[in-house]
């Protein structure tokens, strides 16, 4: 509890502390040609990912993110400043969806809500938070919905182990 | 069709080529430590991903991918060696769940399967395929899960719109 003075908004946040309809809106992030092509060309080496020439002969008609980039840069938008989970953000699954394409040049940011909290019977020092994220466009446009089973640790439980 | 005699076994396939119940098996690729790092630096910077000694004492007690990562390697391994749908493989979306993490110096490969096979009625040129792809160790473990909605053109729609 000593650090809550320091950074009160980035306060560490356990399972107690939540609530159905917490709302966190993270900073932002634009994604660029040249990176889509560089995590593609690793992970998701496909043309229409890869080589804007070839991608508008494709389904696209024209370059877009690997949906597992955009997955990715949403992930490192909500470590950065989404939910501030204590012990970080460990999830067991989730739901994931890509409503529209992300162009080059797309600015993201991400949109999150708790949406069901839960005890976890296998592990009383944990529970599970399914969260609805939502990477949305510099319209408001959605371009990935992933909704997340993550685990979260109960207060008293967490501080009783780490002493 | 004149490239079927080329490369039989990597023949693009159709909708209607198609069946529940096939089944594919990927390449296989070792992840190191220097990788998972990697990865994590740009798309989940969290320590337990990034930092072999701060893992030790986290909740995965020792270094994990990413599960992101654990997606983008799956994704690769499928692309460079999975079902050959011709167009490439594009996901609508898919439900992800990572039973168990992966540790440094795993060998992954995918074991794909069609589960479900149906028309898609807002585009008569395609159909969804519900693909289930388990990313296993070399002892057979299932690290991932990760059945995806693919959209697969059809054979007759697809060549008329192309010609």
């Amino acid at each position: 509890m000593e650090s809550a003075s320091q950074d009160h908004a980035r306060q560490p946040l356990y399972f107690e502390d939540l609530h159905v309809g917490l709302r966190y809106v993270t900073g932002s992030r634009r994604i660029d040609e040249a990176e889509m092509v560089s995590f593609a060309s690793e992970f998701d080496p496909q043309s229409f990912h890869t080589d804007g020439e070839a991608a508008k002969g494709s389904f696209f008609q024209g370059l877009v993110a690997s949906g597992w980039h955009t997955a990715g840069v949403t992930m490192r938008l909500m470590v950065e400043s989404g939910l501030p989970i204590a012990g970080g953000l460990i999830g067991a699954g989730a739901e994931i969806a890509w409503p529209r394409p992300t162009r080059p040049g797309t600015t993201v940011h991400v949109e999150s809500e708790i949406i069901e909290l839960r005890p976890l019977r296998s592990r009383p020092d944990r529970g599970i938070a399914v969260v609805r994220n939502e990477t949305r466009d510099e319209n408001g446009d959605v371009v990935q919905v992933m909704t997340a089973k993550m685990l979260i640790p109960r207060r008293s439980r967490l501080q009783s182990a780490e002493t």
